[in-house]
């Protein structure tokens, strides 16, 4: 049986695919008995896409493979804190355990910036735990990486 | 120029659109400059999209008429007040007016059960406004429809 951190670091090789691309580094698995059965990395930019949240592909792709849009029994892992629209969807879809690479206190609306998950009005319980990983590492150094970029092109006009 | 509420019938009729084939009935529509830019109507159980909220597929099809994710000068007519995931997409997408059709209070997350777009730590602001409709009247009379369709169908066993 594999552990948590093992899909946590699955979700983290996600989140290297948007880097790679120069999107903001996010990524996200759904698991269901152990198994893997939806994966996806942040693309808005690139598919010009307002719902291209690795969370909300991820959970459009779950349903699919599962042939009905309630993910009961499901747990995602997801490298950043949801936003509002994802922590919706996350709840909506009767997700049931979420974990989460790294606190978002900018934008997270699980439990920190907009705690809208922890709220006891929601129709739907979510068990959320936070998995100390490097993601807010990889974030940090992507957002230097696309300063430096943003630089280069001033100094080319 | 047409007025709003001419753009809110056009979110009925898709809303009735739902009604026809058995799913919660609310609509939707985008306007730009005057022009209805998309429009949807929710599907979720006969697409079994866990995104088939009327809301998201709008958004989804307006940002690929604009040919970018950020829906600047846009204007969203729903008939039902949006739920967590659809108002953090409205948010997120950069909507700048919302009209809304009818007050949720058991899922509306705009300004009355949960009011995440009222406040004021979010990043993005949406203008909202209630234009009363004929929406409430429809929903009430879908669900009795539907208690009806699940009676039969016991009595039928």
């Amino acid at each position: 049986m594999m552990n948590k951190e093992f899909f946590m670091r699955e979700a983290l090789k996600e989140a290297l695919k948007s880097y790679s691309i120069n999107e903001v580094p996010i990524g996200c698995v759904i698991v269901k008995d152990g198994e893997i059965i939806a994966r996806a990395h942040n693309n808005r930019e690139q598919n010009k896409d307002p719902l291209g949240h690795a969370e909300l592909i991820a959970i459009k792709n779950a349903a699919k493979h599962l042939g009905g849009w309630r993910l009961v029994g499901c747990d995602m892992y997801v490298t950043l804190e949801p936003c509002i629209m994802c922590s919706g969807a996350i709840m909506d879809s009767r997700i049931e355990n979420l974990y989460i690479g790294a606190i978002d206190d900018k934008r997270g609306c699980v439990a920190s910036y907009l705690p809208i998950l922890k709220d006891r009005m929601i129709p739907h319980n979510v068990n959320y735990e936070y998995i100390q990983t490097i993601s807010p590492y990889i974030i940090k150094r992507f957002f230097r990486h696309l300063r430096r970029l943003k630089k280069e092109s001033k100094n080319k006009i």
